[in-house]
């Protein structure tokens, strides 16, 4: 018997920090990224946790080492710190580099990347780029496009905790869709027939009855056929729902501040991310422009000349006119729409008492396109049933459900936001396939 | 158009909060987890999100009010906070009490509950408790567990993001399971066989030559034909790997500080909980104890009396002998039993060159049950393609996975904790289901 250590610090050096400590003795380590031979000596770029860094090493008594290296070597690299002006945007920090002394090579790949990897702009076709996802990730483009992502889910839960929320974690597997349909995987679960999750939609509303509100982030499965630049068949949905609301305007002030504080909170921890990417997180300072979808149809139809009255639901071209009215004439990039018909909303979806045939539900466009649907459900258990069986359901088959109901719920409403969709807005990303690490569409399985 | 306001504050207070406002006149609402009528009026105890809330109503002109309620009702209630004794241990705050002159009650019930939820003790068969889940979590101790669970999730997550760890989110379908074995749930993914993840192993690896350092929290899936208490089929994986190991021990530091942090995260944010639940959270001040296997066995065998020399695993009498001998020898609820042999673990463990035939890998036991597994792993390719042939395995199955090695990776490792498990050891709970919010197992799928 030995012991190990409970003290032991192997916490890793920040950007930021050693940007602050300029004549220090360090030692580091990371994948190289790029190299650039000079007579004199090297520039080498190395990739660390959290960007990258410029090491400089001089040829004399370095010849073999230097023409040893290779990019995506793993090295440990022993100098100074010293101030520098980096003008390479990819490059963090960029007030500091490493004179180095030492290199010591620990690991070296088994072949030379098929696609050069060092190059400023990943130029590849996206089939290449996602076959060879293990590798181009290592882009720092690609590396910043997620690093946004993951700090706007971090903002999400950060806000609803300090708002009261409980996070909860859901099955994936189960018997019913929330969302119904035919666009449910299928699934055989020790011989008896089970499905993936579309949505957490039934276990946030349970939720609300034992925590009151209720988050959750996860994967969702939907068995889309589609093939378009904003469907995958498997992403992040953030989820929340919460109790004791007066109506669906609740929920939609819960987005406007939650929306306000993630995009706060990625300015302040993704400065070089953004810097990077070119990124325009928006600054919210407006409140929200609110139409329903009449009113909707009928903006839309004057930007494009079209005549969408009547219509159930925004088709992507008037999403997107509907947004550019939004962007000129009321200096917002987000529009709420409001009110959409009860027959295309979902079963628990909650009408309108003082609009028959509509629903207290909304969609919130942002940049062109929907990224969050949301609304106040139903929360009487007689309500509920009668509206599933006036749907064509059958009570029975939501008998675990509706326990929720039965045994008591307050009013409540709740929302969803596609990580990969919000985030592909945000860095003006055409294809969200770009924002998903190792995104799942109907031919894509792999890596 | 209307707008709708970005500025709206919408934060419920917090119990501690309530605690201190003495004298001051709010509003609060909450569903009624209990009603003692008396002579002279009532006592209502409300479930809010973050805990149990007293209040007191006096009977002269609110007979009528007093007789109606129910439980599970939602309800909005006005009055006057005072300073009170309450003994009730479910009951956060406990000093304070609401003194009511206005109830107003928002929603009802259908029914009443099945079973008695306001009762101290939910003394329920575990199948009537999981049948009723969206009823039974409304009890205090069973949203305290969960709530406990959260909190050991979210130290997690904070922890790692100080070590420079960056959170990834991997798919939960794919075409072969990082496991391998039979235990694969099998999908129909647009025509084509597919499989759900059993581990993010694969993926997290890949990460590693991204980001140095990555973790992901999220469920993964096990087609484990049993039924025991520390089986379920769908668990919520806390992974971590890391680059730039020098071997399986730095992982296991990395672990120790780990969960220190995490213990003291939920002293520190679950303190009421912990008082209900009379939980024991572990204050780690002593290194951990390490073993190898086979040292493990003789202990073990020197406990029971058994001879488990030679066996290639642990049996879960080993695990319980090992940790009563640890805690009253080595002053610590924690081992780790180290050196693992080849063909017990994974294809891509790392084989210790000093000891042919075992692996840099551990487990980690808690009070008597294996919570991690965890090791360094194989980061060479060519040593990674020979240990798959070695192990029978044909390398072009795991094309997309080798690119990580082929293009490069510096040492690394990492581990994985089951979430429901080590909170069951956290709380003394006998069966993992009733550290899950909604447990699948070979036979249940709902609610």
């Amino acid at each position: 018997m030995y012991r190990v250590s409970t003290t032991t610090d192997q916490r890793l050096t920040a950007a930021v920090e050693l940007a602050e400590m300029d004549g220090q003795r360090v030692t580091v380590h990371g994948m190289i990224q790029r190299i650039r031979r000079l007579g004199w000596g090297a520039f080498i770029v190395i990739r660390r946790h959290d960007g990258l860094l410029q090491c400089v090493i001089g040829r004399d008594g370095n010849e073999e080492l230097i023409d040893g290296l290779s990019e995506e070597q793993s090295v440990q690299i022993t100098g100074m710190v010293k101030t520098a002006k980096i003008k390479d945007k990819s490059i963090n920090p960029n007030s500091v580099e490493i004179q180095a002394d030492g290199i010591q090579v620990v690991a070296n790949p088994a072949e030379h990347p098929p696609v050069d990897i060092s190059k400023k702009i990943l130029d590849l076709h996206i089939d290449t780029n996602l076959d060879l996802r293990p590798l181009s990730l290592r882009h720092p483009v690609e590396r910043a496009r997620l690093k946004v992502s993951e700090a706007f889910a971090h903002g999400f839960a950060e806000f609803l905790r300090n708002q009261g929320f409980t996070e909860i974690r859901t099955p994936k597997i189960g018997v019913a869709g929330a969302e119904g349909g035919a666009n449910i995987f299928k699934l055989d679960y020790f011989g008896r027939p089970a499905y993936l999750a579309q949505s957490p939609q039934f276990y946030k509303q349970m939720g609300v009855g034992i925590y009151e509100r209720v988050f959750e982030i996860g994967p969702v499965f939907r068995a889309e056929n589609h093939q378009t630049s904003r469907h995958i068949n498997e992403y992040t949905s953030l989820d929340l729902e919460m109790g004791f609301v007066k109506d669906h305007t609740d929920i939609m002030m819960m987005e406007t501040a939650l929306l306000k504080y993630c995009f706060d909170f990625i300015r302040e921890t993704c400065g070089p991310e953004i810097t990077l990417l070119d990124a325009d997180i928006p600054v919210i300072d407006e409140d929200f422009p609110v139409v329903t979808l009449s009113e909707a149809h009928k903006i839309a139809g004057g930007v494009t000349g079209g005549d969408y009255s009547g219509e159930p639901d925004l088709e992507p071209d008037e999403e997107r006119a509907l947004c550019s009215y939004s962007a000129e004439n009321w200096n917002s990039d987000f529009v709420f729409v409001t009110h959409f018909p009860t027959q295309k909303r979902p079963f628990y979806t909650k009408d309108d008492p003082d609009n028959p045939g509509t629903t207290l539900s909304f969609d919130l466009l942002f940049r062109g396109l929907e990224i969050t649907t949301g609304g106040q459900r139903i929360n009487d258990y007689q309500e509920q049933v009668e509206k599933m069986i006036s749907m064509g359901l059958n009570p029975d088959d939501f008998e675990s459900y509706l326990q929720a109901h039965k045994y008591g719920l307050p009013p409540h409403g709740g929302l969803a936001i596609g990580l990969e969709r919000i985030t592909a807005r945000l860095l003006g990303v055409d294809n969200i396939r770009l924002t998903t690490m190792f995104p799942r569409d109907i031919k894509r399985l792999t890596p």
